[in-house]
């Protein structure tokens, strides 16, 4: 599989695939900068009257919830609704997902229209599991393992790919399980870090839209093989991110095989 | 009082309490940034449906007017209600008062609130307390020294503990003075580096609710330090952002002590 | 007119204008920085409450559409117009000119207003030109040649000074052309580098409002310097980006002079 993974990192950076965000104003930079950085051409636009066209020019849609409000969401369901006439892949973060009520209620309808594919950490994949939790702001607060079951329940219910990040990555989807042991702890401490892995995800289910279990797992490898070598060179939180950019543009095939920690397996459904 | 102030920088690393920003457009990810590196946990959502539910799980909020418009201010409005009902420390940073109209009228209305802290440069603290004054946008006009006089009217006048940044940094509460004279004038080249203060007093405030006082100088101590210690490594201002997070996640108390120039005063009230 | 636009830089570091963006979420933080480095004073504002007071005290104006809407584009409508009343100097950048209906309807009414200088890579100015036209997103696919006789239409019905930049800058004012083939291709790598030389265009705008075509073409051979100098260093995107902010701030006149590879010529008119 880890040639497979090479092979669709090269098709992305060959084909430059367009990814429409609809994001949180937070990570909007250093998520088009990752995008860049990893050969796709990022678009990020809300308002109303231009979305149908943006999703018209676009290969994927992002669907990041971090710092919503009424008009926004309201940019999403079109944008949604076109990628769904057009059957064009959307992603959704739902970030923060069980800090608020009103996170809830629209992560609720979001996930009825159906997302290609989901990526949270381990709190927020519980918390849209179950719609019953207290997440503590975008960060972790559950181990990957325990939100394995959320995660299979979730790919059960709205048929998406979903993927819980964190020190493991596990992207399940129907039998099928992926873990990834990749990554630093220190990204952690760079703002955006899981922002940016949704926007990877899009971009390689842009480029490869047939294949979006493999696509979303190519993402995932991406971000924890660039991630874990850029932490090697960094003094902290800031140079990590500099480093990070630089590897997603420039890392070659023989870094990535050697360094790729992946482990194949089934889950029981 | 070095010693209390590095102690509260180690409970803020341990705690890593959460921090509600509502802040402006152009800091939002260099914010969030800091805030990681010094060990926060930042959240940023300005959604009124979602406001009171954010402030309830945060330890501290952050109120940066420098984009605000008619529905920040209302969301403003209803977090710092909530603050105030769960008495949880709010921090003001008055960006560009006394520019416009608009944001003075805006001002007027957000003291009467109540900050629990006030942090501006000299321009904005002055123009704070006179509300009858000009600014060129966010930059300091005015020398730290000659805003002290306002800053002490504007405590006496709010009860907020206020600082005054500058290449000295003032902060002042009833009759208690420190000036701190750490930093590098390239930290005015980068962008947000005073709204990162007044987030940074946020966290403190977060991680020491019962001393409010010493929490702002804190931040304002970890600022100064880790800004002088990121220019001598820096090339310019690119170079200085870079080194201020690395070094905001990594200072060793030796550094911290041994930097640090802090002056205890009093002042005449 | 090498040494003409070291003395406008010069200048522009001396004088340190205030530049008001209206501009786009993405590139915010960078612009700022950038503005920063090379000496000038940001301010980004979108409040309608505010517009016209900010134009008042401001000595350029951005008008940046990548993320548009329609709170946006009013207040974009209230700042030109406060600028055109007061004579002062604004600066389109056609973000994605062609790639939707509403930015070509939002585009018409703008190039009304008449800019003072308009700059967008040959896709926008093409678009822009003939408002029949489809972009991939903000990258460019159309050389920047072919776009020259678009530069001159648009000149010839605007009267703005217009910009196609690329691997060749093209600056275009009546029978005046000056070609800049300075940069580096990863500068295309880094989100906002575009939306980066329309705010410097602006700083060197505000602080040379006689002569318009000579700060267009001074702001862009700038930043084809700065990125050219800073591509030797960089190891990819993201070190691009910091050294890019370093020499824009230190950047000496031996160097740019040294490095510049300007060709003055004329266009038939």
């Amino acid at each position: 599989m880890k040639q497979k993974l090479w092979n669709y990192i090269s098709n992305l950076r060959i084909t430059s695939p367009l990814v429409h965000s609809i994001t949180n104003y937070v990570v909007m930079n250093t998520t088009a900068n990752a995008l860049l950085a990893a050969g796709a051409s990022p678009i990020m636009a809300h308002a109303h009257a231009e979305m149908k066209d943006m999703v018209t020019i676009s290969g994927a849609l992002v669907i990041n919830i971090g710092t919503l409000d009424e008009y926004w969401v309201e940019s999403m369901r079109i944008a949604i609704q076109e990628a769904n006439n057009l059957s064009k892949p959307w992603i959704l973060d739902p970030v923060g997902a069980g800090a608020t009520a009103y996170r809830n209620e629209v992560l609720k309808e979001l996930i009825s229209y159906r997302p290609a594919v989901i990526r949270g950490n381990a709190s927020e994949i519980m918390a849209l599991a179950q719609m019953s939790n207290q997440t503590k702001g975008a960060d972790s607060t559950h181990k990957t393992e325990e939100a394995i079951t959320a995660a299979i329940q979730l790919n059960q219910t709205t048929g998406a790919v979903v993927c819980v990040s964190g020190a493991t990555d596990s992207i399940i989807h129907q039998d099928k399980l992926v873990e990834l042991k990749n990554g630093d702890p220190l990204m952690a401490r760079v703002t955006g870090m899981g922002c940016t892995a949704t926007a990877l995800i899009a971009a390689c289910c842009a480029a490869a839209p047939d294949d979006l279990f493999t696509s979303t797992v190519t993402a995932m490898a991406l971000m924890g093989v660039a991630g874990e070598k850029a932490a090697v060179l960094a003094q902290g939180p800031g140079s990590l991110q500099m480093h990070f950019l630089d590897i997603l543009a420039t890392l070659q095939e023989e870094d990535f095989i050697g360094l790729l920690n992946l482990k194949e397996g089934h889950v029981a459904v």
